[in-house]
């Protein structure tokens, strides 16, 4: 078994956190460092992140998650945000390729046009459907990440998210994807992994 | 530096696969046990995996998919779906939590209750949000388990959703959220990685 088979077995939804443990920028940016090579549709790198320990905005946080304990006992509530006007960026995004000669010009309007036209022409849904799914991908790195430098974490989605938009001032462009919950975990009242479902149960060939 | 942080920065998103290289069940099986492991709301896994090779079905798949070259090079096509039902499956899936005495009648109740209350109330959007959350958290740990077992993958939406429902028949409760290509990457025309934001771009603190 290898050490990534160990760090994805290892990292579960903490359940209960020890209240009074601080996280710093450091240590949260040494986590995010890795998180950049997440994939994304185009390179769009659709994701921020909006860490909050300010203690009044970790109160509005807490109204908007059903007052649930686990995000006043976090050492830091992250905001995984999808940005649906990501694709906006396509153009600064290349750039780079553009000018190191990897893509010629040609390719790089190609590219522009057709990453505009494809996000135009989906409308508000696709933008949506994107922005979640970029954030998704980011966050799962992000969790092994945390996970990877000795912190605990716990994905939730049960708040409001307009009261939570309220809360933090986040613009209309932003889908609050999840809210990740991040420090040291109480082990003590630790239950049982919950059940997975055999590989038969969620695996096809050919047909489903 | 961990070895974590040196998988996640391996893996990229295959530009071309060498044809011909075959993956058999035990190999994708050996991924996917790692896979088991994602986390989902309410612990639903609501991801399921079509794993295609068959030439047929892979031709049908090239056609949705705008003809993409690496549907073809690939030495398996695997469709990554979310279900929108999977909720439905809340009573089944902590029916062992119960048995086993870690919840007891109340918690178990309340919980089968409040679950499927948050998913019909949400309604038909907050299904496809939640399909496709769950699938992506759960594509990125395919990807990274993938090149930990040494093989190259490339996530895909460039896809007509409907064309590929139809050619691999898949019931509309599906959503399918992302379609990853898996192989050996021929790294003879690979491109530098593409421009990753700074993190000061994508990390704010307590404000955006």
């Amino acid at each position: 078994m290898s050490s990534f088979t160990e760090l994805a077995n290892a990292r579960r939804s903490a359940m209960k956190f020890i209240p009074e443990v601080k996280i710093g920028n450091e240590e949260i940016e040494d986590i995010l460092h890795v998180v950049k090579s997440a994939p994304s549709a185009f390179n769009l790198q659709h994701t921020r992140y909006l860490v909050v320990r300010e203690p009044e905005l970790i109160g509005g946080i807490y109204e908007a998650a059903n007052k649930q304990y686990k995000v006043k006992s976090a050492s830091a509530v992250v905001i995984v945000l999808g940005d649906m006007d990501a694709y906006q960026e396509i153009g600064n995004i290349n750039e780079g390729l553009l000018n190191l000669g990897v893509m010629n010009k040609q390719e790089y309007d190609m590219t522009v046009n057709s990453v505009l036209s494809f996000y135009e022409s989906g409308g508000e849904a696709l933008r949506r459907d994107e922005a979640i799914r970029s954030a998704s991908l980011s966050a799962m790195l992000f969790m092994l990440s945390a996970k990877d430098k000795g912190w605990d974490t716990c994905p939730m989605i049960g708040f409001d998210p307009g009261m939570l938009k309220k809360a933090l001032q986040i613009p209309d462009r932003y889908v609050p994807v999840m809210m990740v919950t991040i420090g040291k975990e109480d082990t003590s009242r630790q239950r049982p992994r919950g059940y997975r479902k055999p590989l038969g149960e969620f695996v096809s060939y050919d047909r489903l």
